[in-house]
This record gives C-alpha cells, structure tokens and sequence, in this order.
C-alpha cells in the first residue's frame, strides 16, 4: 500500500480525492491537512465520510507530513504550494499539485499573471500531467503539476486539431462554462446559494481569466508554434461540470464525419476520453462524478467552422481524478485503479 | 379598456401574458384558448392565478375569439398560428403574435427552415417587432411578428456595432444559453426535472438552428449586406433566461471604454435597455421577470475581439414581456405600461 | 407621498422591500442604509435596480434617517433593531419592524431565546403586525413587530381551528420547510450553493428554533390558553417560499369538506389568504413573488388527525410584503397597494 | 460469475442497477428489457453507459430472459411486475422485484390500494427486503420484495423504538420529501423541470399514498400490533433523496442521549446505517449515491417527543443499492459487494 497525504483536505477537491482513494486498491490516506478545520476529523467538515473515514486534519507542516507518506496531493490555492514544495522535493517525496503553481512552465508568464514564483527553478523538474498528451513523461516523475479545469476540457478538444495542423491559430474562440464548485468552498457572498441559483452569467470576459495562459500554453506546444485564443468562462446553476464549445476555422474544408473520425482515432487507446457518435452531444450530466471527457466535433456547413463541443466533470478529469490518473501513471499502477465508476445519473 | 384574447394560454409565454396584463391599467383580457385544456378554468391549469382570474380555456376558433377580442396574443407553436391568422386579418384584428410564422419576410426561408407557408402574402403585412430597432414602423400594425429569444439577445446585442458598420460580418459567433421555459410545457423526457437538473449542454450545434435565419435576417438588415454567423444554443439549469455572448473581430482597433460609450449613446432613450457600467457583466438573475436587456460589450486586448455580453428573461423581453410592448406601441398606450416591474431577484 | 426609509437595505428583505415600494403609488423612498455597504449605490449591490434606483447607501445613523423618512422599515438582524428603536420612536417616527425584536410581548420570553432585551418598555406599544388576525389594532400604531416567516404560515394555518376551540392543544405538529433566502446573505460556508443545493434536510429539530416561541405566542391568543408545539424547521433548495405541514388532533370528528368550508368563511374577506379548492393542495411555487397565504385543510380518515397545509413567499408575505401590508393599514392606505402582483410562475 | 437480467431497465431504477452492477465483482449483466426503448442500445437511452455497457434493449419475453440469467431485477411498475412473475418462478429464477407487487403480504391490502392481484399465491413465498429487519429470513429466498423508498427510511427510522415498545402506536406521524426521481421517467408535465423547479409542496395528503399500507404492515411487525400512522410525502427540487422527520409519543420520559445509544447499539453491526453522532443531523446530501441511512433521534424537551430524522438516497438504499444489497445476501455473497462507494458530494 502506497501511503498518500492530502493537504488541503477540507475542500471540494481534497474531499473529492479522499472518496475516489477510498476506493483505491492500492493507496492508503495517512495523513490530511486544512488550515481552516486543523484539530476537527475530517467527517465532521464532510459527513459524507462518516464511518469510513476519521482522520483528524492536521496543519500543514511539510516535513510531519512527509514522514507519514510518500506521495502528496497538494490541493492548496496557488502561492500556498510553491511556499511548501521545496521542502516535499529535498525530502524525495512524490507531488501530485493540483494548484497552478507548476502548470506554465515559464516563470515570467506565471509572474505576469499571478505574482513573482517563489522556486522558479522547480518548474524545469515539473511535468503538466494531462495523460492523453504526455503520459511517457508523466511516468515515474516526482512534480506533476496536474492541469486546470478548463484547460482539460478546452486541450483535450483541440488536441486532434491541432497535432494534424488542421485550424487557423488565429481563430480559436473557447466559451466555456463551470459548475460552481469551481469557486471554491470559500465563504463569499458570490457564491452563496441565492446569488448563484436561476443565473446564469459569464465572467473574466476579455481575456482576463488565469487559466488563459496556461490554455495558451497548452495548444502552442499541440501546434507547435504561439496560439492566442479567446476565452470566455461562464458560472451555471449546478454543482459540477465543465462544458467547452471551441470555434475555429479550419484551414481546408472538412466534414463533420471526417471530424468524428479523426477523433475516434486520435483518442482510440484512451481509457478516459469518448468521441461521441455522430449525431450526439456531451452534456455535464452525463459525465458528473467520472473521470470521462466527452467530445463532439461539428462541422458548421453554412459557415465552414469547426465547432468541439467537450464535457468533463471539473472535480474529476478536472482536478481529482485527473490528480489519481496521474498518481497512477507515476507510480505504475492500472492507470484506471480508482477511477472506473460511472457517472452518477440523475 | 382594450379587449384582449390570448390564444395558446395554456404554455409558460400564455401566462407570462396573462401575469403582465393582469396589471395593465388598459387591458381586459376576455378569452383565453387552449387546446390541451379547452374547458378547464385557467386557474386549475395555472393556480397562481387563484382568486383573481377565472376564465374558462375554449377551444381555438378564431370568429368566436375576434368576437370577444381587439387585439389578440397568438402563443402558438409556429404553423398552428398561421393557420388561424388570415381570419383574424381579414376581421380586422390586431395580432401579436409570438410564433415563429411571421418573422421571415422570405417565404422561401421560412419553407425552408421549417414548413411551405400557408399565407405567404401576409408576410408583407407583418412587422418584426423589435422596438429598439423599427419602433416607428410597428405604430399602428394590425400584424405584429414578434421576435425570438435568442434573436432579441444577439440582435440588440450587436445593433450598434452593425449601424456603424464596425466589425468584420464574416467574423460572427454567438455562444447562447437559455433557461428551460424556452422548450416549452409539453410533456417531454428531455425536459423532465431529473433530465435536467444539474446538467450543461449545447444543442443544435452546426447552424442548424431555426432561430438562425431570424437571427441572420435582422442583422442583415442592420449591417446593410448579407450576414451569416455561427450560432450555438445551449441548455442550463434554470426556469429563465438568455445569455448571449457574442464574438466579433472590428474593422479597426477599438477599447471597451469606447465601445460602452458607443453603446450607451445607441440606446440612451431605450426604456429597456440598460448598458452596464464598466467593469459590469450582465446576468440573467438580474432581469428575471423584468423586460430589461443588459448589455456590456468588452473588447479583449490580447487579441482584438469583440466580446458582447447580453441577457434578458427570455419569457419577457425575449416573448411576452417584448409583446406587451409591441401592444403599447401599435396601440399608442405608454410603451412601459404593464411592464415596469423589478426583476425578482433572488 | 410618503418618505421611506429602509434601514438594512442590503439584505434579502430590503432588496425586495425596494421592489415592492418601487411599484407603490404612494411612497417614495429616500434613505436606504447598510453597515456592510455603506458609500455604494444600491444598484451597484443589487443590479436589479440599475436605471431605477440609484440611493447611496449610508451609515446607520438614526437621527440623519429620520430626518429624511416618516416611515422607516427596519430591516436588521435581531438586536440591532431595539438598539436604534428608541430614538425613532422618541422622533415620532412609524416603524415597521421586521426584526425579532418586538415580536414577544414578555421581555423574559425575548431574554430567554434571545438576550436581554434593550427596552421592554416599548413592547406594549408595539403590536404584532399579522393583519387577518389583528388588523383594527394595527391602524395608527407607532410600532409594528413584523411576523416571522415560519409563524406567519403557521398560525394563518391554524388560526380557524384554534379560534373555534377545534382541536387538542397539546397536538400540534409543524414541520415547515423554507427556500434559502431565510438564511440571509451573510457569507457562510453553510449557505453555499454546493452545500445547500441538491440536499435536504431538518435544523433545529426539538424545540430549539427561535421562532418557536413567537409561535407559541399567537396560536396561545387564538386558542384562549397556552399552547406549546413541536415545531420543526427544514432547509430546501430553493431561493424564496415557505411550506408548512401542521398536524392536529380534533376535539371531534370533522371532515375536509368541513374544514375547507370552514376556512373559506374565515378567511373571506382576505385580499391575500386564499383557501384552495377542494382536491387542491399549495405549493411555494405558487406563490412566489406574491403576498399570498395559499391554505388547504384536509383530514386523514383512517386516523382522524387534520392536516393543514399552507404556503407563501418567505420573502413577502413571510417579511417584506406583510411590511407594506402593514405600512398600508397604519397608514390608511389601499391595503393592496404596491402588492397586487401575480407569482412568478415558472 | 452470476448472470443477471434487468427486466425494466430504461428507468433510473433499471441504470442505477446498471451502474452498481458495472462494479460488482462477481455479477455480469446480460440482458436487458425496456417496453418504450426496446431495440435501441443502452448507452443510447442512457449516455452515461457510453464505451462501457453496450447491451441492446429487448423486449420483455420471460422465458427468453430466463434462459439468458439466474437472477432478475424486475424494476417495473406494479401490475406489470406481477405479470410476469410466475414464469420466472417455474423457471426456478430468483427475483428480487423493485415493484410494489409483493410487499403487502395479505393480498386484499394490495387490491384495496392497488388492484386485485393477480397470483397471491407467490405472496406466501415472497420476504419484504429490508435487510437490518430481516436478513436471516432473506438468504437463499427465490422472490424478494424490494421495499419502498418512503418505508425504507420511516421503518429503520422507528425499528429501534418499536422493537423496545416505547411509543405510543397512535402517536406517530411520519412527514417525508423526496427528490424528483421518485416520480419516475415518464413524460408527465407535472415531473417537467420548470414545474418542480423552485417548489416544494406536499401530495397525497390525508393518508392516500400508496406506501401508507406497506409502512403500516412493516411497524405493526415490529410493533407486535397493529400501527395506524399519518404519513406525508413532499416533493423537494433535486434529483435524489427521502429525508423522513418522524414524530411519536414516548410511553415515559426519555432523553436525546440515551435514544443516541440505543440506537447505536440496535444499529451497531449494519454496514450501511449510520446513527449520527450528538448535534448532528442527516441531510439526503450527504447520502447522495451511497446505500447508507442516516439516522438521528432527537427529544424535544419542551414537549416531550421524539423526532427522528432519517435520510436515505431513494435511487440506493431506497431502491437499486437495497436490491443489489439483498441479491447479495440471497447469493451468499458480501452484503456490501458493489455498494461500497462513498456519496457523491457536492
């Protein structure tokens, strides 16, 4: 049994973590921290866990919590991990980070769009764990930096796209909605019941948001020169779920069928991404509580773009179960171990 | 007092008419129709009506309707309302009518993205009922075609833009959401609560939406020269609301100071109209059950687009709140009369 | 026109008194206050006003208040209002209060559920505003108590039985049910939308919600004697309305037949109690957004018990429409006036 | 491996079987039926499925199912359960039946509530399912009677207090809510999403749900004698969870703590009953997806009586995840064999 620690346990996607490892044939949680909860058992924060679970949330103090495991998610706001990683790497520990702070492999853009990085050198050893795109470099490394929400949904949708050079880079136009646990399980007024329920709005509208550069990122290195996109995230109504709808001009005519078939072949060996059959669109519904991706390519035939419409559940292959993928492709586990549930429908 | 009849009160738009005329100093409204419920008191099918009005739903038969009636609300689906429209024309009845049927002044458009028209003659004689736009020419009309929901959002949402001829017609994606009223009250699996519920997802994705010829055909107009855009609905977990997000690449360098000046001088007389301070976002929680249209249009720097953010209550301002108003304006009443209600919020 | 002031005008309940008194003919309002928000303009906290109401929010300071209102609704939480009250009432101000504050008329009832009570000698000029049961008493007062949410739907349910001396006092049930606007907008984790939304559950179960007393307080008026229940409060996800399901045990055999017959002559003159039909029952979403108390009274014949179930707005007929209901009797008012819209129904 | 039929499986009863079974190790599911999809494939009435469980809908012909299982699911509605019954019994085929069919023991209980029955013979054969009642008497039955969602919750709620004698029998009141997918998948304008939406209301009030008769028989066994209760379900806007609040008389005084313990120690071996510590209290949230059954029994002091609250998932231990737990004990395998999942939560 692997022993593994959760810092940051008290929020949506540590109490994500801890029930898909609940699961987990190979891992045993020995140690969870929260600054917010330290000294209450964690089934007292989430009563979810009553019965199955009653560690006591520890604070944060890198090195008790590397002598209890040796692999760690960290799933801190950004800043509070980089402030702890060095002393996880110098102990030889393994870090699953589900926060930004090792995503954007260029410190100066991190500075640019969150604050100065505190271990600039750190992100040279950290991979960007989206499985599907690098799982060879994934293997066996001791930083992954596991992806964002939207970025997941927005990469895994243009992926085909761009590795076959099929779309003007200068077209991309990503409009994406979330659920709201992607706020966060902080208490602010924006996201209390009232103000949230029957809305529905954008937000970060003009290029704004911080998962842009990280998108950016991610689509120049699939295309192999600089993408510049535009990206607009919307909050709906609901719990979980992202759902992306990608525009972009293709270069030559295509059809949706050719489309539909590229994907199919492009992702035929993942065991987390489905490519729908023509005629079929992903909802959030259909994903919420699994690790899938769901993908649609169209094809607009009146104006010749291409439409991805792609849906994950943004705790899942957005954030924890994207962070035990990982774990399970750093230490050669099934890379599956944990995570065959399906969705929870209704 | 006006005598009104309301013809399909049976669905969500009949009673968002029978909620708005209810407080209408003007109207009396003297028959209601319905064919799933001829019969039944309209407060059985509706209890919110309990205690203040006890009409009896009838059957649809237009003489008998235009005996009772003035001016006549036709909520019908489309196909259903031209069937009954040349009789109410040739009794010399006012119509508003809330279909689709009259919306395409191209018969061949209207036959092609729906059915052949049954009184293809009659187009001439209808007007599109968007005030903001055509306010003079719907004074006096005894046929008033009033607009869809998503077309209201796209087409107030890009109007200045189009007038002044600022941005590139090619370059045009409108990414829309809408609450669940907007599929109506029949009896549906896909429409059912737990079908639903805590689900995201685009639908009619490639342009092959019937709102997409009305949505093209208005902003054809407005830009003088023929405009195809991609358009994609999409479906959240609401009971109201549209939110519009629209992209487009200007012609020429532009700042979202200057858009939202533009924009506040376009429509600084419009009673319904309310372009956001700076900074602002528009949500549709803001405007539910009120006829307001919020707009913010941002410009995104990084890459030079466009973005017009706009929402209404698609039960208002995008049916029956925008049909009152086309009542005010045919029949010289206070434009606002009926319909200055707050948005009830939360 | 009468000059209003709404003292805690950031709040649910002062939102809504806004839009309520925004549609009152003779009222205006010109002093709106809030401690968290002082400095904004209330559109800026609540966009529903935007192009309607544009006050700045001020410091509460009474005397300032009441220089600029002859009538001033407090809108705060509970203790906060008996430490202003004096000095309103020193200036001759009307208030109605929608506190706690001055809803128990025994300062040792408030002192036990609550805290010490600030000035208990301004509990006997205050009178409990629940106008079907004591309307004549309300006229002209200084100081109304504003009813809680949960007592308005019950006592209103009971209030036929315990008046005509119909049932066993010691065998009252009340388990009601409340939307999420009656936790306030105070930022807390427990008010969240992904802590509240798909869940449901009781609070406060045995005894020990603070509107028990209150309760208590009225049925024991109707009923002649002291009554003591068990009254147990539930948490729905949803934004506005109260349910109330209320047990009893008659004195004697009676049928719903009866019971419905017997609620209509009681209730027949009330512009917002509506019992409903026989065969009917109510529901929250029948009345939100309106004043209306929707009632039915059923028996269970295989074990003799009487049913009541009862239904309004939190918001309204629960706090801020009752107010204006209120504010209309003091001041001699159209008792409708400002109240007579339909629910917002979807 | 077993081989397992879903007779009815188009339902969410019939996926949630499917999606608990998916993870059973020692079960393959090879035939399912569906009336309205037959012909269609799994994954395309239910795009969960997707990629893993492509089984093809077939009508339902007994005999053919027979030969293609050892075990069936029937989760059909009542009279069509029946139906089919016999034949499976000839067969030797061991049921566990989702329907009301065989729960009621005396067949004119059944024809009073429901309609004549059509094989009362096999009610003899048939046990009641609910496990921590009678889990001796389950093992190596043929025909199991799957309990209802309602009784599930209100019976383990009150087992403790009946089975130790210490309420009144009169004084029980049982007051539920459930989520939307107790009303099934039809296409019924009442279940659609804009009508449940943002409501709460109770239905079949008086005694008149169908449930009443088999929650009666199930506390009169505990009992020893016969109970009469009043029960009253609600309907709550989410897709998922029974939340029962139970009120009765204790026949002499009794306080919170000491109920907390004999509650504990009656529950002690369940695997999936959950007495909640001191202070705290159940929320359907907190169940969502698992198979537990949350139970908290609280004094009112003030009044004497006992209030339990229990809170089930309808879909899980309310139907599929009880099946499955009985299939389980039937087959001698571990009670907790594919149920084992933590709740989903947010």
């Amino acid at each position: 049994m692997l022993n593994v620690a959760i810092v940051g346990a008290s929020g949506y996607t540590g109490l994500e973590l801890l029930r898909i490892l609940y699961a987990h044939p190979q891992v045993a949680v020995t140690c969870v921290t929260s600054e917010r909860s330290a000294g209450k058992r964690i089934d007292e924060v989430f009563p979810t866990l009553r019965d199955r679970c009653s560690l006591v949330l520890e604070n944060l103090e890198p090195v008790r919590v590397s002598q209890k495991a040796d692999l760690i998610f960290t799933a801190l706001p950004h800043k509070a991990a980089m402030a702890v990683m060095p002393t996880f790497m110098e102990l030889g520990k393994t870090v699953i980070d589900l926060s930004a702070d090792y995503r954007l492999s260029d410190a100066e853009v991190y500075g640019a769009w969150y604050e100065p990085h505190l271990n600039p050198e750190l992100l040279k050893s950290a991979v960007y764990g989206l499985p599907e795109i690098r799982r060879e470099s994934i293997r066996g490394k001791k930083l992954v930096a596991n992806p964002g929400c939207y970025p997941t949904s927005i990469t895994l949708g243009l992926a085909p796209l761009l590795k076959n050079g099929m779309i003007d880079l200068k077209s991309i136009i990503a409009d994406s909605a979330s659920g709201v646990t992607g706020a966060g399980r902080g208490a602010k007024v924006d996201s209390l019941y009232c103000e949230v329920n029957e809305g529905y709005k954008a937000y970060g509208v003009g290029g704004v948001h911080r998962h842009t550069p990280e998108i950016e990122q991610e689509l120049s290195l699939l295309a192999g020169e600089k993408v510049t996109l535009t990206f607009t995230p919307h909050l709906v109504p609901m719990d979980r779920g992202i759902l992306s709808t990608i525009y972009a001009t293709p270069l030559k005519g295509v059809t949706t069928e050719e489309l539909n078939e590229l994907y199919r072949n492009f992702y035929a060996e993942e065991p987390f991404v489905r490519v729908l059959p023509l005629g079929s669109l992903p909802s959030t519904a259909f994903v919420r509580g699994s690790n899938f991706c769901d993908i649609a390519p169209v094809v607009d035939k009146r104006t010749g773009r291409v439409i991805v419409v792609s849906a994950i559940d943004n705790l899942m292959k957005g954030a924890s179960g994207q962070a035990v993928q990982n774990m399970n492709i750093v230490c050669g586990f099934y890379e599956s171990a944990g995570l065959s549930g399906l969705a929870l429908f209704p």
